[in-house]
């Protein structure tokens, strides 16, 4: 059963990881956001894939919330040393990631083939792509002006209300052709419990891909989503007052008009806490499902994901079934 | 006393830190060899640049004799664990002296300025010059054909025998301004128990620099140099073989006789071992003083250093009396 998951970092790093679990080696494609990625002391980080390789290659750091277990910062303390910002620190062990990244990259290797060298020479048994080869940017403007993402990220704690979000560069971008491929040869598409505005909003918007999304659904593919928002609180980062302070509803119901009104889902998951809000999901003409969506462990990540699987499955047969009966 | 030390890597350092330590803080100036440099996981790592930072700025490793002390190499063993070449590794903490110096590069830095700003970023009471701002990369022939500098020299442990030496791009280098300045404002030259072949030669080899310090010379500045060779032996890597492989003596005469020819010496420093040597330096016009130049404890290297200095002043005085006379 291929599977192509939508993620940003750490949420849709625990949702690939429950799909690997669930998978048989090869089925699974995450396609991360980029739009975060940075440049830092020469490297070119891409955080959100880092965050996806890390989940999938069993090494994530399920405590600090980022980063590869049991770092160290020896490197990190001596560039503070040298009187270089400290706000973005790089872990010794990540760096490898970074640095074995930048010299690809540097050396013309395209982006997608250094995520996917990347990923194999962690043992990665599924395929991670970034969504476009093409630099994208996300930049949010505050009362105080615009920011690179992360600057407001991780700088500024995600403390100013954001007003606007835009993806510079994403116009110029393209669907890959595995991004493409992948899309074509998938089974099921999952969207992943990141944020809608900033994790999920930079890959729908690179040209091609939600044309490729909908052709499969029209296909019978069914896509599912997963809410990022439970209980009306994001399970990490802002996307709850984002969505706020961008007059959207900070609710899970709020993350599903967002992805029914880009044509992203057919099912949505919904936390147990938010069952009060199928009714209006369903009434979006998507197909609610309730059940717990918190991931905080290994067996909770099996858990949905098998639950994901197993509802698309029964939807898709559901789906072909009148299409065959209307011969 | 203002003093210009043409330097390599770790015996260069020494002497630089012996130096620096028997004179007031701005007074000393070393010139390093760039010729080792190398790109390495996207990063240009100056190895004996370094070697002198990490000697001026107290943090040199003296018993592995090369790194920074206390290094630690989680980085490297997550860069093995990629299947990156492990030939070269690199600490974590030093990890942050290449990042400094490739950020800034990159930014159009020049690496006359990056090392200026490294060393004072350590907190070097000296000043560190590359020996020219374009790259110059030493090249070695063996049996087998041309390699890089530190391909030989790391991952072949300098086994095999050097037929010939080349430093590429060295005709089209020019002694920066600061090299320029820094020579026509010393009180002495000194030439540090480096290797006279890969590590002095390069630098010499920058076209303008050995003119600059025969007018120095002409004006009466005295120029010593210090025998990386004792007993027949070098102190540290390849120069005893390297100089008999091509033709010349490996002895600390050897190493005069070299240095004379380029016109880089009033004053040749020897170690006890070889006394015997002296007579035939001095026949080479050049002031022979025997003493002890194993800089084996930070004692060591001050005391050779004021040694150095003493004579240096007094070669001065002498040469400068009968000038006077003269008039």
């Amino acid at each position: 059963m291929r599977v192509v998951c939508l993620a940003g970092g750490v949420g849709g790093g625990k949702m690939a990881a429950g799909l690997q679990g669930s998978l048989e080696p090869g089925e699974l494609t995450v396609i991360v956001n980029t739009g975060d990625d940075l440049e830092r002391h020469s490297l070119t980080i891409s955080p959100d894939n880092d965050s996806v390789l890390y989940a999938l290659a069993g090494v994530a750091d399920d405590v600090q919330g980022w980063g590869i277990t049991g770092e160290t910062w020896n490197n990190a303390e001596q560039l503070a040393k040298l009187g270089e910002p400290t706000w973005f620190r790089l872990g010794d062990r990540d760096l490898a990631t970074h640095l074995f990244r930048t010299e690809r990259l540097r050396r013309g290797m395209r982006p997608t083939d250094v995520a996917l060298e990347l990923a194999r020479a962690m043992g990665v048994p599924s395929r991670i792509l970034p969504m476009a080869d093409e630099p994208v940017r996300t930049r949010v403007r505050t009362d105080d002006g615009w920011f690179d993402f992360q600057d407001y990220f991780v700088r500024l704690h995600q403390a100013p209300e954001v007003r606007e979000v835009r993806f510079d560069g994403a116009e110029a971008a393209h669907a890959t052709p595995e991004v493409q491929d992948a899309i074509r040869e998938a089974d099921v598409i999952v969207v992943g419990p990141s944020n809608p505005i900033v994790s999920i909003g930079p890959i729908v918007a690179v040209p091609g891909l939600l044309p490729e999304i909908a052709s499969a659904r029209r296909r019978g593919i069914p896509a599912v989503g997963v809410s990022g928002i439970v209980g009306g609180k994001a399970l990490r980062g802002p996307a709850d007052r984002m969505m706020a302070a961008l007059g959207e509803e900070a609710t899970a119901l709020g993350v599903a008009r967002k992805y029914a009104a880009l044509g992203l889902i057919d099912v949505f998951f919904l936390d147990h806490v938010d069952a009060a809000l199928a009714p209006e999901v369903e009434a979006l003409g998507v197909s609610a499902v309730i059940t717990n969506t918190i991931m905080d462990r290994a067996s909770a990540r099996i858990a949905l994901a098998a639950e994901i699987l197993a509802k698309a499955r029964s939807f898709a047969a559901r789906r072909s079934a009148p299409a065959e009966d209307s011969r």
